[in-house]
Parts: structure tokens; C-alpha cells; sequence
């Protein structure tokens, strides 16, 4: 592809009918934004061998692959892997490829699976290690959950993981975990530095929520959105087999509402998406339940669609003032059927709501063959990092290429459904939700803004 | 996200051991490479405004969306629909997106599917357009196939079709196709622009080969691999439990190899892929066969799965000794399977050769909920390309974006496997078959071997 | 098949060695019994012509399917289809089915759906009839629910409803509800009879629990059991995934537990199935919460599945003293997944439960294509009953045929899940269960224990 | 349920008019006929204990289950289990049931599974049979194919795998397989007599065909149906979507149309089912291809399904002409497509003919839940069988309940599809084709007419 484009594009003359579709031009109103002319994305993101000197180092990522050099004698390494956390479609499938690509393309022939995450490594526990080969990782790929157990916590021992570590007299750590899961290998790193042991830690970035930092999409989360689609049918269905049937589903998404939107995106029958991103009132002339009584006047059905973590500060602050200083999250999903049903109870006004959570449905199946994909090329990624040496070090797929991304830069923070992005213009598209559903001065209201006062 | 980070990756110390895995280092040999660490890719593909004037239009792509200031007044816009070519998973689901989106977004009420493909034009088939709003595209998309029907063909009658659009009055026309369909459609701009008239074309590209020249992916390739993934398990169950069972699965893949490789990758399960990109030996030491009579003697079944268009160079230099003169693809799958059953019944080994030509269910299923989410989005973008009269435009994905595409650049070339990038190491990774199996000081042979130096 | 055979079986000698299993040989004591060598099966339930006037009418049913002579001139008929009650996976292919057969078979052209139950006869509810012909329902058995609308009640006001009946001036009127709508059926047909009308009225039997008399298996059924069996899956990968992790499934099953343990059958991977026909302890020695621990003791991990309907008059009971008279059903997955928790808090043993309740996932599906064939041919034999001039009878499969069944018989009682039958003992051979988890002597216990003896 | 019901059905009056529906009245003319009102079904085919005396023994089943009394003392036991022929989906399913009831239920710890059918009893082969497990056999259900392997052939070295079963000191042989398997199983089991051993010898009847006599559904017939409809589906999709679009598939079925009826039944949307058991002309004016040529005329699309072993006598009588005495099947699926093809090229119509041939897709994927609980059924029923020292038996189900069937019985003929039967009625119903294809008093037309007189 050597020959070189313009990529103008032709108009077919002056634009000058201002658009019926009610967005924002304004930055940081939460409002999605009308596209300009002037935004642009490159063609390319990979960097020209020789041309990177002139591109800062917290731009580029360093490519993901097999080095011609390597750091450990294939025969003398012990590798450990362990998943940590909830689980998620692919875990099995990482661990698969992992323990595959140590094994037929470097000839390591130890290989063990740590049980139920960090608890594995604590003598309490008494979890013996799983000798791992090929033949005893070939199938599970076709089961979900993880097939070395997991577990929660355990991360913060951190001395005596080492120990165990070190008794184990393991080489390399990959560890399968959400960000406090990595927020723990790094802890371990630097426990591993400080003891000036050579062992590498590498991380395979797992959330159901999709929202890892910098990472362009988490492996497991296209297997949950299509288990979630499966259940917003059924939703539907029931829905618009009743008279003003409301379909309710929860999903997960404690602090992203990535699933919440995809989903509605893929099943193209969600009316209402309500995500941690957006604020929204329940009640008044622009409140969601004002705008949820107008589509059932309108069509007799409705599906709403809500991310665990949505309304959690407000709910949080009820039920401070209910139970006291509990922050456990609330359960968003039979606040909101309560809530629905007493609106319409109050205006007599007969509705058929069927609530349904899915809950672990979501998260325990195996993973689709596009997630396998995703798994089997950063279990191969991860065994190559550690084969060279790499260490406190993630595997992402950044602008479609497997990159190596420092542990500390990724667990800073969390991705976010951006309000003002194209993914959730594109879902105001699918649902035909109002923009921004808060009301402003509320008798003679006139939209955009997010004071929200109820 | 304002905080950035040194993506500098720690290593546990020199690298002086040579990797157990044969990779190349050389360019342009055909061999998958090792991964230098001078590879980078950029953490952000998006141009800041502003900071576009620096960059070559020909590295930059306008981002799709909504316009604030669109070209068509809706209430007059008369849309029509056109699909053309094979079918591809979620050809509806587009089809669906964009009625959606002109109707309920920008309010236009005149939408015609144009049937049969470009044949729906012409006088001769006395097709009538089918009248489309939300109601009747409601459910399309859980079907598969195409709505308003396809054809081959009829797109180089470009004075007739652009009558027929005159008599329709169309104000913009989408056309989902392949590179020929695309080619057609600017043919027909060009003749709009020679008439004057005032007709955006904008193009939705489709091929479930997933060769599109820069589009990240097409619209029903995960879908595509899906079907083909539960193929090869058939196939594999099949060699699995028999005596020396050998499974054979032809997929798509005219010119590319794109089905294979993924589906290698999500099935787990496949010993050897053939593909266009890669030439390789039958016979001979390194020969593809000797190579699968290995297989057979380590682990008593075996996999493979061949594109449809690998050898094709080979077979069709073969057929015109037979038949004389005809370019017409060969069927490599029955090829291959007298081939392999000759060669194991003159050595006298007993196999099972199962051979499962999948043929059109790959390509008829309705979109996983994957490609339900990028229809979606494709067909949103195109409405709101054309209500904003751009034109000779396609919409692509291209780094995790919407992007409007010129034609003429868009038709200029096809995309392959590249035989060193990382999608097909990886394949090797999880295929474990030689990295290239090509004969090369073998005086005795002469087979379809490219002339390898290296 | 004009050839007999002697259908006795060989055995190799005496029986002399008591079995291991340990099973009850008392009719009546709610333990599943050993089969005896003197129990038969029929070969053929079919009753030759000529040979049934030797039978008790109360021991044969009449065949269903088109009759040479028809009651009906097709071109004048009028029929009406109504949807009652709850949803069931396959309604739609019955409503296709019975308006294809009508159309296409006998030449009927007024088909009208009535909408959201008997409540569509209602004059206060102002429902249209939906027009019916074969292009309207064409695809709808690819989506789950029900086409027309369903609703629970109306069905008492027979008078408004035959009056209505009267307005359209139907000559058939095809019922799709459970019993109680059936019931319902039963009093219009009775009201048609005391008009001396002469409208047919043609019920086919729905309930997703499986528990209609004399029905050999529900349409919907096998639909239900495969989306249970999904979730069951789930709860097992997380309950197998965790350090003693317990997945609790609550499906449906008011009355009787054929969801539960066919799809205890089917998932192969569940250790207590607790159904409304089978008593139970919690607590002691043979209790349902000791043989939990034991479980867990023994394989770290366990799965329950509970029919809703379980221990309802245990748990109303204890309703009844809490808030006062409340008949309602308790909900047994939140009761069940508290009581277990407590129990192992109490004894300080960490688990990790998850409790999955998918609710209408499981009856919202669309139809499995067995459930497809099933729904076409009750579809059929009740088009062809009707035209017939058959009345007040419901279609029901019995003993593999097709048969007209009267009203009055089947709304008489439901079906259980038989205690000692071949069933629930295949079932315990499935999940080892205890054969009763009741306890007999113990003085301190009282729970709803039955007074056990054998 | 004591009480008794009058099972007579009301009619609306008397019936005077002639259906509409065209069928016949004749035994013994191919042709599908009514029902009259004098054709009954038995409410109950249990025969109470104490009834049977009064019943021939040709004409009653012995029912399947544990027995009090066992003749093999467990500890001592060493169980054979071995699959044959083809693949069927739920051979595992069985495998894992009569592994996991032997070990749990009797304290069986010694099963050995042979590997590839009854070549793994021979010395040749060199298999060393697997020891199995409830740990080994665990997940095998969620794959297809058999894990044991399988084979066709060898059954005929009775005195060779006498030896082997000696050898091993095998004291029950359970055989998965077709019709040749178990005739092969009756001469292992005269040999066995012969040497006077002890060895039980108990048949799972397996036919993805379902023809399998008595048989009221063969397992993983089912789930071959789910299959087969995922192609009709997209051959169906394929003809919709194209101009004068016919959709063509193979289906297996060797002797028998029972996957090809019901799979028709299922989807809805094939137009022909062509199947072994009715024969028809292709030319002439009922020929099928004018039926075809109709319904092209009317709807612009067709599909068509086709039995393997459909047309057999007439496309072997053709192949002898030109090939010589080769009675190996042809393949009507190629014939079919070409002579479609043919047909509309003469009339210079254009056609688009997509003609799919799943082959072995169908069955080799795994049970569906409803093909898992008959599979755990069997598998347990068969343990039952053998533990009590039953021989020479197959299990299988026969109104509803399992049941023992002498193997002599059960291989002295196949079941069919009956032309005159209610499937086949049903399937007329669904697929409105014409209720026989061939021409009667056509003089210049000669094809593989039957001799049809009525």
C-alpha cells in the first residue's frame, strides 16, 4: 500500500439547514456534541521505525510479540499463573493460551496454576498448585468461569506471597485481574525488586465493565453483552406481550455504563439507557418518568435498561439517611421497579412491569469466538513479555495492536463512557432517549444542564 | 484523562538468549517476524483540532457523525436503499439503522428500497421499490439474508440507473456493497456530477471476506467466524473420533485469508490453515503433507481449514490443461481432499478424511450482537454523511472510528493477511504448522513454490 | 410390521445379591422405588378399528387431524384466535400455524386475533381485532412472547365476552391459555350452548410448568428447560470457580417441579433439585443443610435448584404469622438463599453463594425447533378440529398421537411429578440427592416433615 | 387420579360438507389420508401388574430400571463400554451416565471404555482401552463425537473379541451403535453362550436416522433436527434475498425421511421435502419440477430439502448404465441441483440455485438438553439392565417409558416415515407441496413412477 491518498471528501454544496437532532456544541455539558468538520483520526497509529524519536514517550506504546532475544533459559523456568476476582467470559481461554505458547513454542515444561487467586499463594489455605500442560488445559476453553478458581482479596499479604513465591521458586507471575488485582502485582513487583529477585509480573487487564484504563475494548466483554442482549429480548418480549408492559433489566456496570449501552446498541429495542456517565431526575417536566409515561402513551411498551452503578450517589445518600453510613452499592434495579410502579400506581394507571437481573448470567459463560480470539492472542502476548524479561507490565490491544503497558500507568484510573463521545450519541440514536433527561428551571423549562436538584 | 504517564517498560535484565521459536527477521520473505522493541504504536489516533494543519490529508480522516448544519431539508429528502452483491450477516441491521435514523432522527418520510441490487433499477425487471419506515424494517434484523433483496451485477448500466433515480427523484442513494458495488456507485456520482444533479451516494462497504481496503473490519465478519468456528468443531469432533480422522473445512475467502486465520485462532482447534497470502508445497520434505503425515503419526487427527482462494494461481494454471481457458475459481476443498486421501492411500495409511464444505451458511445467519452494534453505527453514519450532502463517500471504521472514506480511494485495492504481521503469528502460535512450508533446495520438486531466498 | 416377536428378556442367571441403591418397595411413602421384572409397557397404545368397542370410553381418546366430512363451509367462516395468561416459548408458532392451516388448506379468509386475553372481548378495553392472514404472521415464530397480546382474567365475563362473540359473529373461537382459561372456555362454550349458537371452541393447553392433566409434555416445555439449563450452567462455573462456592437457581414450577428436574437431567451438574411435590427438612441429621455440608465437605462446590412452588406451605405459613393472611407465593430463592447463608455463618464456614433468579428469561424464548414441530402440528389438529365442528375440547399429545381431549377432563386436576416414579428416580441418579431428606426420629425437629414410616 | 372420565367429544352437529383438503381414503396408496372419528389412542399404556397375564408377550415391553435384586456383585464388576459406527450427537452424554451410575450408584470401580468400536477388541489395532471415571467423563457432554472413538466395522471377529473380553475379564459390555452394531452385538453375545461365560451384553440403539424399529425417537435425533434447521434457514434466507432464489440442502437420512420431515416441520420455510419413502416424477405435469416452476411463478423463491437416500432405486439404475454395477449411494443433492439447474436453463428462466450439503455438521455437535436427559436416561437404564444380569437387550423409549427390547427384535427391521401416517400428514400441512408428485395417465412420461392406482 504504497500509493498515497487524498482523503478529502466532496460535498455537494454549502450546508445551511441547521440540523432537527437537538445536540450540544458546548464542551462539559454532558450533552452529546454535533461532529465538526475538523475532527480527524489518522490513518495510521504505528509509529515509523526511526520516526518514533520524535514522538514523546507517553504517546507511543511499545508493540506487543516475540523477541528474537530473550531474558530466561526456557528450560530452567518455573511459570505461575493465577486469576484473581470476579469472573469473566475468556478467563479459561487466556489461561489455555498462556500455558500452549510456553509450552509448544518455548519448551517450558513447568507450569502451575495458582488457586483461587492471591488466597493460593497463603499458607492458611493449604490450595496446592495445578500442574498445567497442554492436555489438561485443552477443553476448557468450551467451559466458562476459571478452571484455577478465584477468589477476592487476599493481595494486600504481599510478604508472604513472595515467600510463596519464592518457595515455588517461580520465574514468572501472570496475573489475570481487575485493577486492584494489578494494583497487587505491583505491590508484589516491588516486594520482588526490594528482595532483588528476578521475576517478571505481567498482567492480563480483566473486566466484565470494560472500563480499564487505556485499554480499547476488555476480552470477556463482547460474550457479556451478547448474554445481556439475550436477556433485554426477553425483556422485550414480555414488554410487548402486555398491556403497557414495561420490560426492567439491571446489568452490570458498577461505575461504566459500557455494557448498558452496548446492549442497547446491539439489541436495537431499548428505549431508556440509565448509566453511572449521566445524571437524570426521576420526576418533572424533563424526568425520566415524565418521558416513560409518554413512550407508553405512544407505543404500550417500554424496555429500560440500567447499569448497576447508575443513581448510586443518590441512592447512597437515601440510604444514609434510611440505615446509616452504609456504602455498600445499592440495589438500583428494585429502586427503580418500586419506583416506576408507584409512579403509575399514584396515577392509576395499569402498567405490567417485569423486573429481571440477570446478575452472574452475564459473566460465567464461555466466551464468544471473537472474546477467543482476543484471549488466545494476549495469552500468546503475555507468554512473549515474560519470555523477554518484561515486567510490572499489562497486555492491551490499543489501537488494534497488543501493546505492553506499564502496570502503574494502567490502574490509574478507570475509562468512562464519555457523554459527549460518539458511542453514547450513537445510543441516543439506537433508543431515541431524550439528551439529557434533568430539568433546568422546571416550570418553563428549557434543557441543557446538569444541576441536578431533587 | 489529563495526567500522562512514561510508557517506558522495565525488563528484568539483558536478553542473551537466542528465542526457541523460528521466526524471521528479514522483511519480505514471507515468514511471520520477531517483534523489535522499536515498535511502537500511538496511545491516541485522534488529531486534536488545530493540530490537523500539520498532518498530510493523505494521513487523516474526517470523523462521521451528525453535522450541526446540515445540506437536505428532510421534509423534501426522498432516501433510497440498495443492496447488492453476496449476502453478509447484518446487511439488515444497516439497512434498518439508516431508515431509523433519517425517519426519526432528522423526520425524512420518503425512504425506497431499491430491490434485487442495481437490477431493481433498470426497466427491464419492473421491480417497484418497496415504500420503508420504522414499521416495516422493525424486525428485519433478526433475519438474515437481505430484506430488499440482492443481485450481481447491472451496476455498469449507469445512464439507466441514474434515469431511474431522476424518475424517482431521489436526493441520496445507499448503496451497501463490495468494492464492485462501490466502483458502480462512483460511476453513477460521476454521471450525477455530469448531469448536475444533486444526489449524495454514500456507501456502506460490505464483504464478508473482511478485505476492504483500510476499514478496520467488516460488517459480518464476527459473524462470519462464528458460523465457521462451529464448523471446525464439527470437523474436529469428526477427526477427533476416528481412527487417524483428518477434518477438511473450506471457508470464504477469495483473494484473503481473513475467515481462516480467525476462525484458527477461535477454534483452538486447527493444525494447519491454508490461505491465498501464503504459498506453500505439497510435497517434498517441507511439504504441506509430509508435514500433516507428522501430525497424524503424533497425535492421530488433524485439522485443516482452507480458504477458498488459496492456490488458486496453481489450480487454475492446472485447469487450463484440462478444460482450457476458464478463470472460473477452481473448488480448492475437493482439491484437497482427493489430493491428501491419494497421498495417505499410496502410502498405505488408513485415514478418516472428513471433508465439510459450509458453504452459504456463513454467510446467511443474522449479525451477532457484535456486528448488530457496528451496523447500528454504520448506518447512522451514513444518514448523517448524506443528510450532510457529503458524497462518493464511505463509512469506515478505521482506529475504533467512524470515518468518512472517498471511493475512489476506497476501491483502489483489497487488504490481505500479512504474512509478517502479528495476526498471522499469532495464527502460527496457535496452529503450531510451520512457519512456512515451502521446499527450498529440494531438486526433485517443483510444486506451487513462490522463488523464497532468504 | 406384520411380524411379532416375543418381547421376553434374557437374564444370565439368578438374582441373588440385594442392590446398593438404596430405593423403597412401598407404594406411598414418597421414596422412589425399585421396577419390578412384571412391569409393562404396551408395545402399540393405538387401538385397532373394530377392536375399541371392547374399551371403556374412559380409556381412549379420539385421534386428531382433518376429517373427510367438515362442519363448516370454509368460505363463510369467521375464526378468532385469543393468547391467555403468562407466556409460553412457542404461542406464535401456534397462532402461525392455525392461520396457515385455516388459509392455505381450507380457503378461510377471515382470521381475527383478539388482543391481550379475553380482555380483548371487553368492550371497556377498546381492542381492535387484529386482522389475520398468513403474510402478517409469517416470521412471527422467530420471536418469543405473543403476537397478539396476552393478559391474566377477563375470562369470567362470559356474557360481555359471548356478546362480543356474537358482534364479530365468529364461528370458532381457538383458546391458547392454561387452565384456568380453559375453565374459562369452558363457561363460554356453555353460554354458546344456553344461546344455542353454534361457534366451536377449540382450546390448546399452555402452561410452561408442564403440569397439564393427561398432556404428555406442554409445548414451551423444552424451551423452558434449555434456557434453565443455561443458568444452571452459570450458577455452576460459579459455584465451581470459588473457594466452597454454592449456585442456587430458582425456576419455575408453582405447583409441580418438571423444569426443575428435567433440567437437573440435562445440566448433569446440579446436587439438589427441591421441588414442590418432594417434603424436606433444613435442619438435623438427614437434613437438607447437613447434606449441603457434606457435599461441600467432599467437593468444595454445589449447586441447588429450587422450584418456585417448594415449600410453599412451609414458607406461607410462616407468612401467614408475620404480616397476616397474605396467600401470595413466598419467594423461595430469597428465603432459601438467606437460610443456607445463616447456616454457615453460624458455623463460621466461608461460602461464596450466588443466587440467580432468571425469572421470565425462561419463558420469553423463542420456541427450540422441537417445540416448533410440536406447536405446528397442535396448531393443525386444532384448525382441523374446529372446521370439523368439534367443541369444548383441547388438543393434547398422549402416548405420541394427536388427540381431541374434553375440556371438562383436563381442567380437572394437574400433573406432578410422580415421588416413585421413573422420573424423579432418574433424577436422584442424576444429582445423588438423598432419596428423602427427612428426618424420622428425631424428637427436637419440626418442619414440614410428612409422617414418614418404611 | 381415580377419578374417571367420559372422554366422548361434542360435536356442533352433523357434518355435510366435503373438506376442501385434498387426501385419500385408501389404505395403501402413498397417500396421506383423514382421520375418521372411530380412530383411537389408549389414555394409559401401562398394563396394571396382575393385567399383563391377559396380554401376549408380543404385545408388552419390559420396563427399564434399578431391580431390588442385582445379579453382579459390584466390587468384583469390570464394565466395557464401546461406540460404533458414525457419530450421533449425545454418545457422550450416554458414556458419562452409565460411567457415573455404575461408580456412584453400585460402587463400580473398574469400566473400561475400548477405544474406535470393535476394532479396539482387536489385537491388530493395539488401542489399549481407556480407563474411565467419574472424573475423566466429567465434561464430555459439552462435546460432540464420542470420546472413546469410534469405527465402523469389525464386528464380524466374534472369536477375536471374545478373546479380548476374556482377556480383560470384562463382566458387561455396553454397545453404542446402529442396527449392524448390535446384530454384531447378538453374535459377540451367542458366542458368549457358547463358552458359557457371564457376560451381559446390553445395547444403546443409536441412528441419527431415527429409523431405528420400535423406537419411539432415537437419541441426538433432536439435536440433528436443530441443526438441519439452522441451514434450512439459511437456505432460506439465501433464495429470499435472490431473484427467482431456490434454496437447496441435504439432509441425512439413508432409508428413512424422518430428519428431513421433521426439520421441515420445524422451520417453517421449506416448500418440498423429497424423502425415501415417497416416491415421485421429476417431469410430466404433476412432476415436481412443474411444482417447483409454480411456485417459483407465485412467490419468487423456494426452498427445497432432500433426504440422502431419496430417489436411490432410480439414480442407482442410472449410475449402472453408466458406470457398472456400483451400488454405493449417489449423491442426489448434486444430481438434484444439476437437473433443477437444467430444467430452468431449458425454459431460459433465470434462476439463482444455492444448494447447501451440511454433511457431517449435523451430527456431530452436542445434545441439546432435551437429546441430554434421554441420553442420562439411557445410560442409566442400561446400568440398571446390566447390574440386574439382563443380556441380549437394547434400552429404548416406547410410550414414554424405557424399556427392555430383545436385540433379536430390534434389528429385524428399520422404521420409516408412513406415507399415510400423521408426520407425514403434517408435513403436506406445513409445506403445502402437492400429497403425491406423480403423474398417472401420462403415456409419454416414464420415470420412477410407482404403480399408483386409486
Amino acid at each position: 500500500m504504497s500509493e498515497t491518498f487524498d482523503f478529502t471528501i466532496e460535498e455537494l454544496g454549502n450546508r445551511n439547514i441547521k440540523s432537527p437532532i437537538t445536540m450540544s456544541t458546548v464542551q462539559g455539558d454532558l450533552m452529546a456534541n454535533y461532529v465538526t468538520d475538523d475532527q480527524f483520526i489518522r490513518l495510521n497509529a504505528e509509529v515509523g521505525v526511526g520516526a518514533q524519536a520524535s514522538i514523546e514517550r507517553s504517546q507511543v506504546l511499545e508493540c506487543a510479540g516475540p523477541r528474537e532475544m530473550i531474558y530466561f533459559m526456557p528450560a530452567h523456568v518455573h511459570a505461575g499463573i493465577v486469576s484473581c476476582g470476579g469472573l469473566c467470559p475468556g478467563i479459561n481461554d487466556v489461561i489455555r493460551a498462556i500455558v500452549r505458547c510456553l509450552w509448544y513454542r518455548y519448551g517450558v515444561r513447568r507450569i502451575s496454576g495458582i488457586r483461587y487467586g492471591y488466597k493460593g499463594f497463603l499458607p492458611d489455605y493449604q490450595f496446592a498448585p495445578k500442574e498445567l500442560n497442554p492436555d489438561v488445559v485443552d477443553d476448557i476453553h468450551k467451559l466458562g468461569g476459571t478452571f484455577l478458581g478465584s477468589a477476592r482479596g487476599g493481595g494486600r499479604e504481599v510478604g508472604k506471597i513472595v515467600d510463596a513465591m519464592e518457595q515455588l521458586n517461580l520465574n514468572m507471575l501472570f496475573t489475570i485481574g481487575g485493577d486492584g488485582t494489578q494494583r497487587g502485582s505491583l505491590d508484589i513487583a516491588e516486594e520482588i525488586d526490594k528482595r532483588k529477585l528476578k521475576i517478571a509480573m505481567v498482567g492480563i487487564p480483566k473486566t466484565v465493565d470494560n472500563d480499564f484504563a487505556f485499554i480499547q475494548k476488555s476480552f470477556g466483554f463482547d460474550t457479556a453483552v451478547v448474554k445481556a442482549v439475550e436477556v433485554v429480548t426477553a425483556a422485550h418480549m414480555e414488554a410487548h406481550s402486555q398491556i403497557n408492559g414495561i420490560g426492567l433489566v439491571k446489568v452490570m456496570g458498577r461505575e461504566s455504563g459500557f455494557i448498558a449501552a452496548h446492549t442497547a446498541l446491539a439489541s436495537h429495542e431499548v428505549n431508556f439507557v440509565l448509566i453511572p456517565e449521566i445524571p437524570f431526575n426521576f420526576e418533572g417536566y424533563n424526568g425520566f418518568l415524565r418521558h416513560l409515561e409518554d413512550r407508553l402513551k405512544s407505543r404500550k411498551h417500554a424496555v429500560v435498561l440500567v447499569a448497576e452503578g447508575a443513581m448510586q450517589d443518590f441512592l447512597i445518600k437515601e440510604k444514609k439517611t434510611d440505615a446509616g453510613g452504609n456504602l455498600k452499592m445499592a440495589d438500583v434495579g428494585t429502586y427503580l421497579r418500586d419506583r416506576i410502579q408507584g409512579y403509575f400506581d399514584e396515577k392509576k394507571i395499569e402498567i405490567n412491569l417485569k423486573y429481571i437481573d440477570p446478575s452472574y448470567i452475564i459473566r460465567s459463560a464461555p466466551a464468544t469466538p471473537g472474546d477467543s480470539i482476543y484471549c488466545e492472542r494476549l495469552g500468546n502476548a503475555a507468554a512473549h513479555a515474560a519470555m523477554a524479561g518484561k515486567t510490572k507490565v499489562l497486555i492491551g490491544l490499543i489501537n488494534n495492536e497488543f501493546v505492553h503497558l506499564p502496570m502503574k500507568a494502567a490502574v490509574s484510573h478507570r475509562n468512562h463512557v464519555d457523554p459527549e463521545g460518539s458511542l453514547w450519541r450513537d445510543t441516543l440514536d439506537a433508543t431515541h432517549q431524550p439528551i439529557l433527561m434533568v430539568n433546568r428551571f422546571d416550570d418553563n423549562y428549557s434543557d441543557p444542564a446538569p444541576a441536578v436538584q431533587n
